[in-house]
């Protein structure tokens, strides 16, 4: 069980999110990370309605979760995270330095051109739903999200991951495509939901979500 | 002269963009990190009113640019050629682990905690300036940006790189506040001006931003 009170390792979570953050908060990822290769891990855990901790911006320059760290390592940014762990264990990241590069441009292009996307689209349905601007930006922001959507199931196609094998570029980019959950619009690309559910039933994907979810109160 | 026909690393650049991409275009990033190390690059253009090659969307999913290629290896999105490029020097990446994951911190925290606010407002701005929901949505846009920028600000404090050296992280961050030049936003933050200066003024920025320029057609 990843999680254990005496791990060196530390991520910081959350104790309370609104529920429709459940399960999407961004320390699922190193979670899931850490569970796909037997990693222990500890949580401290923060309140997300309160100022936070004095000094906790000297660990995650905004503020955010999850911050890690390990021994002498203070890290932030769950992408940068991923790859420290990948570095440690070949289960997360290929050692050839091809495979890595590819792996590690999936990642990035997940944070860096799906992401934005995405979160564009989250950010007008589950905070300014109400707001004029974002009623007459809403289209836009779909057809931007679909555009993205349609780069990455043609390069998808019939194949099982996103490179020859599972690595923290599909991790990261399952994490980024389950912000659309409150949408329809994954359900246009079959394979993208083939490898959402494929990512999903991953025994570490679901202990890691558990995982967060038990951090909730209440 | 890192720009050299028979190079075998290769980038993906375009022979034209509108005046107010000029020095913004991504492909700025991988030329200057080839400058820092003196690795010779050739340049293959696109023509950026035109589609894409066929073919093309192999190499780069998005059909954006940079791609780049050298011997077996074909990488896309700007942040993973920079990890590649220094992954195999030190001048863009220190070798200790510690100060690695540093660095990867800021190039993605550049990418995915800034960059995604300073792209929105520079999309307001430059693409839906005459729209009613640009006009409505700028402000929280501004805001949004600020936030971001106070935090890597009070981070950089009197340092002269977001670590103890420079890296590809203040490389990234660098290029990323460049996008804000149609603002005077920046101006707000004294030590993000210096810290861009400083960028700036390195022989390396300045070779790679007149490759770029003198790729772009009259």
């Amino acid at each position: 069980m990843p999680v254990s009170p005496n791990a060196t390792a530390e991520i910081t979570a959350f104790n309370w999110v609104p529920p429709f953050a459940h399960g999407l908060v961004r320390d699922l990822r190193v979670r899931w990370a850490c569970e796909e290769i037997g990693l222990p891990y500890r949580v401290r855990l923060l309140d997300a309605r309160l100022p936070k901790p004095a000094g906790y911006v000297k660990e995650q320059p905004f503020e955010q979760v999850p911050s890690f760290r390990d021994g002498a390592l203070q890290l932030f940014e769950s992408g940068a995270i991923l790859l420290h762990l990948g570095e440690n264990d070949e289960r997360l990241l290929p050692r050839d330095p091809l495979a890595r590069s590819r792996a590690t441009a999936w990642l990035i292009s997940a944070l860096n051109s799906v992401e934005p996307a995405v979160q564009n689209l989250a950010s007008i349905d589950l905070f300014h739903s109400g707001e004029e601007w974002a009623r007459l930006r809403r289209p836009g922001a779909v057809e931007f999200v679909q555009q993205k959507l349609s780069r990455v199931s043609a390069w998808l196609g019939e194949r099982e991951w996103l490179e020859d094998r599972f690595t923290v570029g599909d991790l990261m980019m399952v994490t980024v495509l389950r912000n659309l959950r409150h949408t329809d619009l994954l359900a246009g690309f079959p394979n993208l939901v083939a490898l959402q559910n494929r990512a999903e039933s991953r025994p570490a994907f679901q202990a890691a979500l558990a995982a967060q979810i038990a951090d909730f109160e209440g």
